[in-house]
């Protein structure tokens, strides 16, 4: 994703932070009393501009969603969307998923969601994909005993090895899709790179698995 | 696939009975001493004409083919295929793979081919899918413990299917590929159904398998 120079981001942020929360680990294992609710949390991994997580929250107002994205000027646009969809059911984290079990307790989530993550697809970088072992390890934890990992991707060969690594890993594998927009699924809410791609023409690949 | 009334197709079957093997049960367990050698054994279900396994039989010549087909009159084909490709180390058998466990003793097989298997897309047929729990159950019977299914296919919902029955069963993927073309694998055999497909621009999807 493209990331332009934001020199005001930091300032955005401190303005907004009851929307982009900081110190995420303060609130481990206490998200349902920031949302104030007792409703389900759903996670994005790589929220990107916010389109998929904004349009949940739209479809699903009885599920509390938080937004995790690592890049700084990416999350000020996730944020600025958030805020034009009015939506109250969503959060957004700037943090690195690679401390998830910081963030949140055992059993603490019932979706994650994984759209497009980065391919990395040279076999030296294999650790930075968020199908990795180690951050299946980490989703099993968080996530409670039902709770589902769904991974929406174009991405051939991310899909191929992630398939693999959920199944490796002792997974279970509850649907796969290698045609996404031929289902012609109606509760499907797309997000950015889903959109792009598949105006290309590209196939979308979607799997739910559980742990 | 198209099945042309071939009336003489019983006596060119009694004529050919050291190719195409009467009372298969008769030999479970004793395979080897058929092909009088010690060599592996490969078994194709569903061989169609047999291009896929004369082609495999002349690039492996130390492993020992066997071609199983249920229809009569494509088995003919298969077997004209294999005369002409003079191939020895190639056996074929006019039977049901429903009854594998009849044909062939415990560990027996080291690999078995799944190539584009009729795909039975009415949730009703699930079960004469070749990859349905019930022939999973026999496949690992027959399979010596390292032993692999190998299925290639242009169909994607059976490709969807296949991959979540493989992982319910507890097999282990050891790949999947979305696009076999794509990766140009030199050691690739084209089944008939494959370049006919192929042709359109289908894709080709293929996996491997252990249990
Ligand atoms: C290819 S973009 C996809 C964005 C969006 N999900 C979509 O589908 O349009 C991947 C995003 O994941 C973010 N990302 C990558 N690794 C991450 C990590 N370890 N933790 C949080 N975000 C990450 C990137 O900064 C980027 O914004
Ligand atoms: C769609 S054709 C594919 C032929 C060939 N494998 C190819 O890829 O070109 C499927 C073949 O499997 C055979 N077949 C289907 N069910 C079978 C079974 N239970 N046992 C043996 N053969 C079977 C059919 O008769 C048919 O010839």
């Amino acid at each position: 994703m493209r990331q332009r120079n934001k020199p005001w981001a930091d300032d955005f942020l401190k303005d907004n932070d009851q929307l982009v929360i900081p110190n995420a680990m303060d609130h481990k294992g206490k998200w349902q009393s920031v949302f104030k609710n007792d409703y389900p949390i759903h996670v994005e991994i790589g929220t990107g501009k916010g389109q998929f997580l904004a349009g949940m929250a739209k479809q699903h107002p009885d599920i509390n969603f938080i937004g995790i994205e690592v890049a700084k000027s990416i999350i000020v646009s996730a944020a600025e969307k958030v805020m034009d969809s009015e939506v109250e059911n969503l959060l957004l984290l700037n943090e690195d998923a690679a401390d998830l079990r910081e963030m949140f307790a055992e059993n603490e989530i019932e979706t994650i969601y994984l759209n497009f993550s980065d391919p990395w697809p040279k076999s030296r970088h294999e650790k930075r994909r968020l199908t990795y072992h180690t951050f299946l390890e980490q989703y099993k934890e968080v996530l409670d005993t039902k709770g589902k990992v769904i991974f929406k991707t174009d991405n051939r060969g991310l899909f191929e090895y992630s398939l693999v690594s959920f199944n490796e890993f002792g997974m279970k594998l509850e649907e796969v899709s290698l045609d996404l927009h031929a289902m012609d699924d109606p509760l499907n809410v797309m997000t950015e790179y889903e959109e792009k791609f598949a105006a290309k023409g590209q196939v979308i690949y979607r799997s739910r698995a559980s742990f």
